[in-house]
């Protein structure tokens, strides 16, 4: 068995590890992802929030992978695939053969074919994502305080959460935390307590794929952080002075989108059939159709598990495709040898706010101190790295321990911002 | 004695300072500062060379002061000083009075008349400075992976720091020990071994303030590193090619300054006579003449001590600086009774690279580890905050026992590089 060129596209859950099962193959392995690391995109929102640093989060990939000597790392972008003659095209020109390809390329946000919301509804997918709304949240707290009156500040002080998923779910109990307890004593002349959350989404309950006695649960909690939760709701309109939920319209700088998903557009490159989502629809084995040597695997791919249903969008679910792909090259198994991935399902949770979460395990349901626990167990294991995982267990308890975060930064000073927003006020 | 009303402009060491003197006075306390964050600008080249996350050297400055009920913090920016008046007007429009007002505005670095160098060749004063910086060095390592030969690659592996002062030295030793070893293992094509690293100073020595042995010891440290050190040169033209050192083109994509300084240009509003470097000449109580309740602090700020040179522009002097004009506000002294500003010299070092560096207080002379450790204790005990000190010390443990630095990301993906370099290779 002769060496083969292995190629990955996307240092992801899913691309990571299918690099890292390919550790003692006997092929050269070229990873290629658009930045250096790799980002534990659970925990993005408390970037966002102010609670971690962009590196507690994140990885240099090629630092993960420093021991393999057969893996090469390169920070590229690639924007064609060309599976006859079995190449991937960069941006920048190169062109590269590949006996097998595994495509990690994850998902971005969908706006629903309202792209114009994007700029003023920003969605939590990368480092820049987060650190731009960390910015715009720490910054409307500033712009408030230096407001004369209570209805000035209060555009400042309403938040948006569009998407009342587990990623908007979290955001928005991380946001109300923010409010109530992190600034209280900070601020002189406004009121953080009269910081207004909203939570908004389209389904009847938040956390549509939970059972509903859970769903009821989380919006229990989230109504005890003083978020308010506007379920059945479909926006209208986002603009750079508010959201248009029916016919209601939230005066808000701080707009966040936390609701549809897209695969990433390099996937059309492949012309296989796509879901509503733009996931690639793959065999059983996760490849496409007709080409055994190319995998498409993580939030990219639409395969059916045992049941209907397709495998969900969750980190495990990528890392467990990765890993079973990275089998499948090892030993370079013929098609007609290959048996069907399945995926375990080792349960889901979701955060809100401070030592309360749910989830579910199969049958078991749990919520509240346990599941926060479990919640914070779980999200420790999976981080890449012990550095990372001691970081992130002590800004947690620094933070558990004094309601501070640790990561109040405005990168840039009010110079650059006013520039930005080009804002004038009377003289007082 | 009725409260009156101080204004402090700049929440560095001088301004952060004289406000937690002026904790318990019986004033009404304002700081405003253009950022929302007091910032250690001596471990900021810790940032740029990607050992340190931002968040770890800067705290939120309404969180330091969160416990003084007589202080309000705003994010502004000062645009002009009228003594007369006593107000202060903010790039707004507001318009603020003050009974006393504390100017520590710190300094900008200076290309002596050649502004057009300052995009090319970043200078290392605030986080967006130090995250542009290690940007640039990460990801110069990336892109000379990608070259085909070492010669294509070269440019991305010269780094030249211009300016033979602390600063310079420092990061001169910190891209040296990146190359030479943090990212040995990561890289399969390049060798970082060939990184070339230049530390470029007009005098004939380095660290020309020091004592000539001690200059001596730490170029020895520094080409021990393998820095090549070129003193007595001066730099003729820097583009975005690289720079002219006299006769000698370096091309160069990583090109950092660390010479000269100029005070903010905040302080020329202020009309008072200013030195070469735009400092205030102040009078011995720090206050500018004429004006006994306006004080300039710190960098901004040209004192003479008990000799005829100037107070050097140091962090402890700031701090020095900062209390000693709180003491003076807090009890109202009048003009003719306040004690000359006395500045206690602490000493000065300088790191070059791990477990290494330089120091003098008095005519005490060290260098070596023992210098290193001062350095670092020092440098801990000046932060403000528990939880920085005690990441930083994480970090350095870390650093120091795995030669790995923690902070090795580049926030942009390659498509914003791309598009910011406009980059265009050949097919292979």
């Amino acid at each position: 068995m002769s060496p083969k060129k292995v190629i990955i596209i996307g240092g992801g859950f899913g691309g990571l590890n299918a690099a890292k099962g390919l550790a003692r193959a006997n092929h050269e392995v070229v990873l290629i992802d658009k930045t250096n690391h790799h980002l534990f995109q659970p925990l993005l929102y408390q970037v966002a929030s102010a609670v971690l640093s962009p590196s507690d989060i994140a990885a240099p990939i090629r630092e993960v992978l420093s021991h393999q000597k057969n893996t090469t790392v390169f920070m590229g972008n690639v924007v064609k695939i060309d599976k006859k003659a079995r190449k991937v095209h960069l941006q920048n020109g190169d062109v590269m053969d590949y006996d097998y390809l595994i495509v990690g390329v994850g998902a971005r946000h969908s706006y629903f074919g309202r792209k114009e919301w994007e700029k003023h509804a920003p969605g939590i997918k990368t480092i820049p994502d987060a650190l731009q709304i960390r910015e715009t949240i720490l910054t409307s707290f500033e712009k408030a305080e230096r407001c004369d009156s209570i209805s000035q500040a209060q555009k400042f002080l309403n938040f948006v959460i569009i998407g009342g998923g587990p990623t908007g779910v979290e955001v928005a109990g991380a946001i109300a935390e923010i409010a109530h307890k992190t600034m209280l004593q900070n601020f002189r002349r406004i009121d953080t307590t009269k910081t207004k959350v909203y939570l908004v989404e389209g389904s009847p309950s938040i956390l549509p794929v939970y059972p509903q006695k859970l769903s009821n649960k989380a919006q229990q909690y989230l109504e005890g952080l003083g978020v308010q939760v506007l379920t059945g709701k479909m926006v209208s309109d986002i603009t750079e002075e508010g959201v248009g939920i029916g016919d209601r319209f939230i005066e808000s700088e701080n707009v966040i989108w936390a609701a549809g998903n897209q695969a990433s557009p390099l996937l059309k490159t492949l012309k296989v059939e796509l879901d509503r989502q733009g996931r690639c629809k793959v065999e059983a084995d996760l490849s496409v159709p007709g080409y055994p040597e190319v995998f498409v695997i993580g939030d990219a791919s639409h395969c059916k598990g045992k049941t209907d249903q397709p495998v969900p969008s969750l980190a495990p679910a990528a890392v467990q495709m990765g890993r079973y792909v990275a089998r499948i090259i090892k030993k370079e198994t013929p098609l007609e040898k290959r048996r069907p991935f399945y995926y375990v399902d080792k349960g889901t949770m979701a955060t809100i706010g401070k030592a309360k979460a749910i989830g579910m395990f199969g049958h078991i349901r749990f919520s509240g101190y346990p599941a926060w626990l479990a919640w914070c167990f779980v999200h420790i294991m999976y981080l890449i790295g012990f550095r990372n995982r001691f970081l992130v267990v002590l800004e947690w308890t620094f933070s558990y321990m004094s309601n501070h975060r640790g990561s109040r930064l405005i990168h840039s000073s009010i110079e650059k911002l006013l520039s930005k927003s080009n804002q004038e006020k009377p003289p007082k």
